[in-house]
């Protein structure tokens, strides 16, 4: 039992790149010793749920004996939890991005690393965060807790915003849902490319500051601030375009145009604006005042 | 113990407005004492945490004696799964809606019956969906499923796609996701008022539908015939002209005209309705050529 020999039926090593006399006679300190066997537990915990993970595989996997990895850990809980708080940091770290450049842009490179995550720790991240694992427990709930507030903690930070409405606050705590739960359906059948998914997440952000600022006319100014620094070629450019491809449907601008009138009886200057954008798009001025939104703009 | 009589510092019956000696008169069936054992449950656990709800709660909630819960249930888990599954089918079955009327409008009174539940189901729900509590286990995962699965199905049912892409899917799953997140939100701090997330909520839906369709183009033909079921008066009306009045926001009209015409070096078509619509609102050209917009309209 005491014996470094690996059982007979042992999951391959990490590195089985490396000659398999090499690892056993590496002689690691003990904070080393340690880190190894959180990464190799933290590996195996990412491709199997935690219910499908014994001491034997971690010991196997480290190269360890069973009672050496006991020495450092009480158990498998007590590794899995560490490899949990281990993961957290790793992804909460992957929120962290300069304040330099267009915002999407800055959002998009942060969700690169976020889908790297997500593909390189599949199993691992669904079992976390379906929390369906009973060995997850509690403590998986914190570490996906810590992970939220990283992520929320970081877009509040680029947003620059001297204090965020409740509303927008709920928009950013629902995009980052958003994100979790597309990055778990993603995970169970790959249906689209992971870079499609990774602009569809920023445009989908984008589209929900709009959205919010649409109804907190106070933060329309915000709003103005933020595309002012995005790019064509950058995720709101691209957005922009393929809404404005949309437009380009001439039934769906007409209809458009028809609800911008708003309801019968209200006022003629109600929705003026995007009356007169989807008759600018259909050549057609859907019984809206095509002036009246070049007015609007003028005077806003 | 065996008694009938409460026990003294007990919570007060679920109906308090009925003279207290009738209840304990009232000899129910076997099947009649197994829904209302449930149904007290169920009122116990969702205004409380499962760890905070004893069976001596039940019990006297119930107005029944302990052992008679024993009777019918083998302990609090027992009692707690089938209350889990009853939230369940209640929670799925407000999803139910005929297909009548503009969808934005069904899907607004399937939200107002959905945040009915969470209003009154508060910490139960929130207990159900976090997963924190070690009693929900497994089985509060299926029931999640469940509904979502419910929601899912529902939502697909009213759109009534042919063949559904898995981009459509994936936008689907990732707003009822969003649904569940504000919703849990909100009851931490209920900062905005329940009709407002009920309104948000289907405008994010709508908005999450055109952003899917603006990636694909097969889309754009359904989304069309989406909005031409709609009403000035309704969640997506409204939704329109809360843009267009974005819209009116000079400078934010202009970076959009600016974004919309692309990157430096691109065709002029591309992105011309975006342009010229962003050209009509500021009464400003922006570089792009105005009859752009209205030829891709016409051409369409």
């Amino acid at each position: 039992m005491a014996s470094r020999t690996p059982s007979a039926p042992s999951p391959a090593p990490a590195r089985s790149d490396r000659p398999e006399r090499e690892r056993p006679r590496r002689r690691l300190s003990v904070d080393e010793r340690r880190e190894q066997l959180i990464a190799v537990a933290l590996e195996l915990f990412s491709h199997r749920p935690p219910e499908e993970v014994s001491i034997d595989d971690i010991a196997a996997a480290a190269g360890a004996s069973r009672p050496l990895v006991y020495h450092y850990f009480p158990g498998k809980q007590a590794i899995y939890e560490e490899s949990l708080r281990r993961a957290g940091r790793e992804l909460s770290g992957r929120f962290e991005e300069p304040a330099e450049g267009p915002l999407s842009e800055r959002l998009y490179r942060v969700m690169g690393r976020y889908l790297d995550f997500v593909q390189s720790h599949g199993p691992g991240f669904a079992a976390l965060l379906r929390g369906g694992s009973v060995t997850a427990g509690s403590n998986a709930s914190a570490v996906i807790d810590e992970v939220r507030q990283a992520a929320y903690d970081q877009i509040l930070g680029h947003l620059a915003l001297p204090a965020p409405s409740p509303g927008l606050r709920l928009t950013v705590r629902a995009w980052i849902a958003n994100a979790e739960i597309t990055s778990l359906e993603w995970l169970a059948d790959r249906s689209v490319p992971l870079e499609r998914l990774q602009l569809h997440l920023v445009q989908e952000f984008v589209a929900a500051l709009t959205l919010t600022a649409a109804r907190e006319p106070a933060l329309a100014a915000e709003l103005a601030g933020f595309f002012a620094g995005e790019r064509p070629e950058g995720p709101t450019g691209r957005l922009v375009r393929d809404l404005a491809g949309l437009l380009a449907v001439p039934e769906l601008a007409g209809t458009l145009a028809a609800l911008a009138g708003g309801p019968a009886g209200e006022g003629p200057t109600d929705g003026a604006g995007a009356g007169s954008v989807s008759g600018a798009v259909t050549g057609n001025d859907a019984g809206n005042d095509a002036d009246g939104g070049a007015a609007a703009g003028e005077s806003g």
